[in-house]
């Protein structure tokens, strides 16, 4: 059995890496908003973002995750992604 | 500049490795909930959150994210764990 501590240092670790990967998922989404915004297509696909949930929602029961936990929290973030895409639709058409 | 199907292909991928890393924190968060238990200790510690808060702000502007956004993602998963916690206390005080 692991102390506290120990335990505590290991979720530090882990959620300095999801941040580290959130942050390039940011990176990719920009490229994404600005190819929409290059070819005219709108922010939301609601199409693309019902296959992401449906693929979401496997991944978290292959891991043993709340589902409902991951659709909240893909929620949030698809929720910026989408509001970032408009902020970039309107600053390159300036 | 990448294609479309790529780029999403680059999410997905992304994706999948956030929900495998949210899945080996929660294992760590049961062992510090197993641990709690085993020392009496309470299922939320807000000095030891409000730390968190801080160095998770911290990382989320050195990745160039909306800080606003990562508390609400850790606000949704501290929750998730919190309530691990206290299922876990009942299951073992039975």
């Amino acid at each position: 059995m692991e102390n506290l501590d120990d335990l505590r240092e290991s979720i530090d670790k882990i959620d300095r890496a999801l941040i580290l990967l959130l942050a390039e998922r940011f990176r990719v989404t920009q490229q994404v908003g600005r190819y929409k915004w290059q070819h005219g297509l709108p922010a939301v696909d609601e199409a693309r973002e019902q296959t992401q949930f449906e693929r979401l929602g496997r991944l978290a029961q292959e891991g043993g995750l709340n589902p409902e936990l991951i659709y909240k929290l893909y929620r949030l973030i698809i929720d910026e992604v989408v509001e970032n895409h408009l902020e970039l639709q309107r600053r390159l058409s300036q």
